[in-house]
């Protein structure tokens, strides 16, 4: 099994740890996102839509797309809801992630980190700030009252949520107003197997 | 089973034709998504998130998220692939309709037919066609190899990415480039107990 990946995209971090997580060996491929090495005609042909994280199984058949990824690879295991409500609760938070939470927080994170903040982004990365709080305090409601996004242990959906949460400070967003998403962070970082991003 | 949704919404359609195909009985709700009805006290104690659709269980649980309801919904039926690839390939194709087709082609159409166009929303509307039509060349790729996006039946990721595609051209997006996707929104609109969006 093949992982195409960025390592500095939390997208791509997201695989590594639940692998490191479930004991999952794959061999890792590295892409280099910022260098473009996602819109060459080679990697288009495994994912015409030129994005990493990209799953090649052993039989060469292609899996892209970093959450159905995490829930392929987590079939069978703990991670992975066995009851139907739970199951679709991870689920929940998953497109929450990659619509109301990835595209403020990971791209504040790209423009402050990756890009330097230039002058012609700052506006944009202000607005960013609004969706990435307003997610965040989404995610601090049920903190609040959940160890995990799904009750009482880990699941796939705090893997996907925890990849850009973790670095949200990158982005210029201030975890310290969300004290249940701080103690999460570390309860996930305390697993047996936890691995960090770098 | 309540579903809370406004019909002019691709992704509270998706669920309204899932129900007819399925046969599945429930109470539709109608909040008026233009007339902030998604953001009162009252909604958001039901979804913090503050968006339909919204599925409320006979036992006062709550499941929001489009596509985690499809999929919660279609649990056990035809639509839901068995085989674990096939699913895999499911989700990816509507983290796909999340990601990189929803907030391209929707926005498009939001702006256009409900907003009229305004001045000051065009620069963002013609960089919404660069995008949608990304996601358009990338699903015409799949179906011009097989009949529906994963194999040979119709799935939940065809009812997903189906909510707006059929209404693409509400915003600004022709089809007729895309021989494809128009042959497969026929196929899916002669399956029996369609419904249509109005």
């Amino acid at each position: 099994m093949k992982i195409y990946g960025d390592m500095r995209s939390g997208n791509c971090y997201k695989i590594k740890l639940l692998c490191s997580l479930l004991g999952i060996q794959h061999e890792w491929l590295h892409v280099d996102i910022l260098a473009g090495g996602t819109q060459t005609d080679k990697f288009l042909a495994k994912n015409p839509n030129g994005k990493i994280p990209l799953l090649e199984l052993d039989d060469g058949r292609y899996l892209s797309e970093s959450n159905a990824i995490l829930n392929y690879l987590a079939a069978g295991s703990l991670l992975l809801p066995q009851d139907r409500y739970k199951l679709a609760q991870a689920q929940q938070w998953q497109f929450f992630e990659q619509y109301s939470h990835e595209p403020y927080i990971a791209v504040a994170r790209f423009i402050a980190k990756y890009l330097g903040l230039p002058e012609n982004r700052r506006e944009e990365y202000e607005q960013k700030q609004t969706g990435g709080h307003k997610a965040l305090a989404v995610m601090e409601q049920q903190l609040s009252v959940s160890p995990y996004l799904v009750g009482d242990s880990l699941s796939v959906s705090d893997i996907s949520l925890y990849g850009y949460t973790h670095v949200a400070h990158e982005g210029g967003f201030d975890l310290s107003q969300y004290p249940a998403i701080i103690a999460w962070l570390e309860r996930i970082k305390r697993h047996p197997n936890y691995i960090s991003m770098v």
